[in-house]
């Protein structure tokens, strides 16, 4: 029997707010910080031949797949541009994964990302969780999911929902237990670069042969580009390209080579990504500022990096919390949404302005003083 | 049990061919016909806010969805921005398709595209084929087969591989029997603009509560834009959605972008495509003239637009032949790889220069006195 796929609620939230809500949603980037006329300028180059507009290989465009694996490299993580398939957006790495591994059971985060849930419906796999705690990982519920399954899907760093980072220890815990049990590592690293202090080593670059390390460029560059990619093994990464390939032939040639011809100057993404942490850094900070003013109620820990900062209203049903927010003009998404509790709430807070993150928590300290005069 | 999903032939051609070899294989449009300059200037103008460069939603970038309609509109067939989900080529359009009725009966041409068959094969769907005849199609075998499946797949428009196209009798007969065995028709429609004659009428617009129309900029404008589109009465594309947003969140809203600027101007992509029909037409006229001088014993129908020319070198192991033609220099398709007879041959005649074209079948004609030589 079919299980029913569920819409993304933030999804459907980007297409129904109006211009005039303030959201907390989506984990939108700042678009004042896309290295807008960089990409431009590339676009050009990408577009000076027509060559660029046929048809292309299904692992993606040599010169890029060959500039991600130095990516790893400079980690100290030995990888070649055999070892990456690029892939349209983060999101068909882990499709085409899941689609090799359909029907089989995997460990997941609770709360987790709601669009690797879906994909794990659609391809018929059982999901098992484990906790993930206020600040940690519930180890003794991860080694007992990852006895009965053979997949494990994690977002070390920076977790979406929660913002958690796995500490050096319980990454290097995760990968032993990995070995012990023969897991196969579907690793999601988009925020990965996206750290406030000093960046992590992936649990993937310790277990090499039994791991996916999922890359993107959605958020250090631009999500519209549609540019993501997986680094494994070349005997795992082999059977995933007929997937690839049936899925959509290729992904776009054109969005490729404008990354790969941005990155051509190093200096340029690391100067950018620099600044990124540096301003992303500064909205989390006055977010969690103006949440203690505006909204103390609401308990949270900081989040080391990522774009999202998690927690709880305690006895608030954020569901219903949503609903009037909403009435107010301004949104967030209910933690119920990721398989969280029913109180807590995810707050994005890389989109907005300094004004609108103060203007939005108002609006919902309003939105809760509603509710609770309604006595819900 | 999973069945094995085949890497597309054609696909692994051409990442082994090297520059020298002459390839009739891919259905590549001629990149010296890509309106380069129209794009490149496109891409400018998308690139030019930083906006586009943001996440976008599932269904695709509104103002492209109301051109696609206009499209069709413009044929009589009534249709509004509604109807169409853009998708990542229409590959993708193919398969989330297939993934939302996956498990279901299916009937396809027979041979068909090698693409749709691995979606097939992927979403765990039986097909049952009908033959398409040199020019025709055998409706007899068609009806039995729509009996027992609720889905059929075609391609009406100059058919691949065999360039065939339906006539507008078999299209009327065809509608009728998908309305008395309530089936539903996906009709993928990626040469329907490249048409030597009078353009067709889709069966799809016959039926339009039961049917999803696959359109493709692929052919038209430039393969590595990756998009496509699946026109469909609202209440099928609904459910349609959450598998879009599953596989890849939406499609790239850059190259989305760089086709709607490009679109700005109708004349422009309307002499555009006059233009290619002349092109094709005259290389369609000039590989069949060379195949009737160099190769006599292919015996084959000119299509009436499209990319192929099909037919048979009657006797001969087209597997056993490629492979000789490949240590000369040339590559095309046997028609085995689709699901066609043994001495069956697929050629592409859109991406080669007259004298490839030539300078190509010589080759073959000599692989083939090679293999004769040798017994084979």
């Amino acid at each position: 029997m079919k299980r029913e796929l569920k819409r993304s609620f933030i999804r459907e939230i980007l297409e129904h707010t109006n211009s005039d809500t303030i959201s907390f949603a989506g984990g939108l980037p700042d678009e004042k910080l896309f290295p807008h006329k960089a990409l431009q300028d590339a676009a050009h180059k990408a577009l000076s031949s027509p060559q660029s507009l046929q048809y292309s290989t299904s692992t993606g465009y040599a010169p890029l797949k060959e500039q991600i694996a130095q990516f790893y490299n400079a980690k100290g993580f030995p990888t070649s541009s055999q070892n990456i398939i690029i892939t349209s957006g983060s999101q068909q790495a882990l499709d085409i994964i899941s689609r090799l591994h359909s029907g089989k059971g995997i460990t997941i985060e609770k709360p987790s990302y709601l669009g690797a849930l879906n994909i794990f419906i659609l391809n018929n796999m059982n999901t098992t969780s484990f906790d993930i705690l206020s600040d940690e990982v519930d180890m003794s519920s991860l080694e007992s999911s990852l006895e009965q399954n053979p997949l494990v899907y994690l977002i070390p760093d920076y977790q979406n929902p929660t913002g958690v980072s796995y500490s050096t220890n319980t990454r290097r815990e995760i990968a032993i237990l990995c070995k012990k049990y023969n897991t196969i590592l579907i690793e999601d690293a988009p925020y990965s670069e996206i750290y406030f202090g000093t960046p992590m080593t992936s649990i993937s670059s310790i277990i090499p042969n039994q791991s996916f390390h999922l890359g993107s460029f959605s958020k250090t560059l631009a999500p519209a580009l549609r540019i993501g990619w997986i680094r494994a093994e070349d005997s795992m990464l082999q059977p995933l390209i007929s997937y690839k390939e049936a899925t959509d032939l290729h992904t776009s040639t054109i969005t490729q080579k404008i990354v790969s011809y941005y990155l051509n100057d190093p200096s340029e993404f690391e100067n950018h990504k620099a600044k990124l942490r540096a301003r992303y850094h500064d909205k989390m900070l006055y977010f969690a500022k103006m949440l203690t003013e505006h909204l103390p109620q609401f308990t949270f820990t900081l989040p080391k990096g990522g774009m999202f900062i998690y927690g709880s209203l305690t006895g608030t049903d954020t569901m219903q919390l949503i609903k009037e927010s909403m009435n107010q003009g301004v949104v967030f998404v209910p933690g119920m949404e990721f398989g969280g509790k029913y109180d807590e709430i995810r707050f994005n807070y890389t989109h907005s302005t300094h004004a609108e993150i103060e203007q939005g928590l108002l609006r919902i300290a309003s939105a809760l003083s509603t509710l609770k005069s309604q006595g819900l």
